[in-house]
């Protein structure tokens, strides 16, 4: 499933489907970008490639000639390298996998195009190299201005804890129901596993909140954009980029994600993790000013680290306590059903 | 006087005092930041030069060597061109500048090192050319460690009303009580003024707040920095960057700048201005996550389009509504006097 439309071709936009390239990798957690990818989008991932390593994500192994032939058209670097940049050793094979018919989409913190093989290779072989950290050109600065068509974004008490997996399971959900979703990417593996979007973190901080207008563009007054949402209104590190987010998303619908037993935010020993609902009537009371319909749907509970039994009762508390419905989109069942349907009414 | 002591090395640092390049400016309102930097900064403008203009802003009209001579250290560039860029027929005064010694300091969207002319002659010559749009290198995430020293941050209802005037007003009322107190800038006019800062808009979403928390470090327990706000928490385009700035500053006091009579915000003509208490409430609940003891000290009222009559009864109208002093710094006065007390209680 292909989880967005391209309307618009101003932000970053990827041709799936996709070889995933695992390099030298030496062990299983370095290919965390490729086991991603694999698990979220298993129908964009034709097959896997390496350059000298024992890992195997699982897929059919093969040369970027037969993944090209069968269908793939980039491949995508799936493996992270000591200090994010390309080695010597990968050069070989990437060039292979242009010269077969593919691009390179790397989320690597080095460009592809500081390379000079890369990009000799690339311009005569017509392929792209592509990015995904690296915002699109021309952002135009936020009108502001309310867009037709319905809009979610999934919030988050923290960082790094679920709001990119919510926002696809939401997607998945409204279109089980039949209805019109794109899931619209802000990160870099969301990116890939939508095919498009903009890395909402490396954008010019005055074009945040233009960069979010353009990533959920104008739809049909029932279609909705399932956006995925970056750090929290509350990180004193990332604050600002959750409000441009918030402003330039105008949800309708927001989803608060929140995982139990995390004593300090991402990064920040001195914080502890807000209460669901300050985060909540927060983000409420700031997306009212470019939304002034904006609601809460429920919340998301990353209860991965409780069992089955004590998830079920954490949720079912602070759903009383809260008012709102409370599910795990992995565990899924009638909670998160609840949670869609909270979601979807008007 | 210099309003910045250059104890930080990795924001962005002038060399003043200044000579004013004027270029072919046609007409006064062309030289915009040469009159902002003879208003603010007089003490750091030495002379005036041009190249064809007939424009003048008043000071000693010199040659760059004439310039260096009584002190100068840099030329900055005060006029601006159609589209930001620098034109060939500024190439040679540049060039000239340079070779009396002096750095070249430029706002304009064009980069400077972008004509191969300016950066043969930089090197050459060992100048630097100082663009104060593009961010320094090496701007660490923020960790949202409270720093010593004390804080104040101007914030606005919108953009472009005062919140630089206000904290300048405000460093010379506090060094004006025998206080140490630094302005610090985060815009390029301000930068300029100051000698130093970080042009916080155009800094990457991610690392806002760390650049703000680089712009006023650590300091003695009884120092102030005044600190230039940007944006409103309120305006739709940019509310993330005054997000990411308000949590870096870790203000202990914010001032509230507001300019009566504008019916809608900057570039927004959908959008009404928000009331002061609104703003003020807002920054106050934001600005706690990174100082719980963050308060306000009053109003900076922009009261220019109004007599002097009608602007003494809405001062004093809003002073009794709000409970808080209101003054306009430009009119200074016993009301100046009462929000400077005020910012300084403990």
């Amino acid at each position: 499933m292909v989880l967005h439309d391209d309307r618009d071709q101003s932000v970053l936009t990827l041709s799936p489907p996709y070889l995933l390239f695992l390099g030298d990798a030496p062990a299983a957690n370095h290919a965390k970008t490729a086991f991603g990818l694999k698990d979220w989008a298993p129908e964009l991932c034709i097959g896997e490639y390496g350059c000298g390593t024992a890992v195997s994500i699982g897929l059919p192994v093969m040369t970027p000639d037969e993944a090209h032939e069968r269908g793939a058209r980039s491949m995508v670097i799936g493996v992270v390298n000591l200090g994010g940049f390309i080695p010597d050793s990968w050069i070989a094979p990437l060039v292979r996998a242009m010269e077969a018919g593919l691009d390179i989409v790397s989320g690597m913190h080095g460009r592809l195009s500081d390379r000079a093989e890369l990009a000799d290779a690339a311009s005569r072989l017509g392929r792209r190299l592509v990015d995904v950290r690296i915002p699109p050109a021309g952002i135009p600065i936020a009108n502001g201005r309310k867009r037709s068509g319905r809009r979610l974004l999934t919030v988050g008490t923290d960082c790094a804890l679920g709001k990119k997996y919510t926002a696809l399971a939401l997607t998945r959900a409204f279109r089980a129901r039949g209805l019109a979703a794109d899931f619209r990417a802000t990160g870099q593996t969301g990116i890939m596993i939508a095919g498009s979007g903009v890395p909402i973190d490396a954008v010019v901080s005055d074009f945040v909140a233009g960069a979010a207008e353009m990533i959920s563009p104008e739809a049909s007054a029932d279609h909705w954009d399932v956006i995925e949402g970056q750090g929290s209104i509350l990180h004193p590190s990332y604050a600002g980029v959750s409000l441009g987010l918030l402003h330039g998303s105008q949800p309708d619908v927001i989803v608060v994600c929140h995982e139990p037993g995390r004593t300090s935010m991402a990064g920040l020993p001195d914080f502890a993790v807000p209460d669901i609902s300050e985060v909540m009537e927060l983000c409420l009371a700031l997306g009212g000013r470019t939304n002034p319909a904006i609601r809460c749907g429920g919340i998301s509970m990353n209860s991965s680290a409780l069992g089955a039994d004590e998830a079920r009762r954490l949720m079912t508390k602070e759903s009383a306590r809260l008012g709102l419905p409370v599910a795990d989109p992995i565990r899924g069942g009638e909670a998160f059903d609840a949670l869609v349907d909270a979601c979807l009414r008007t």
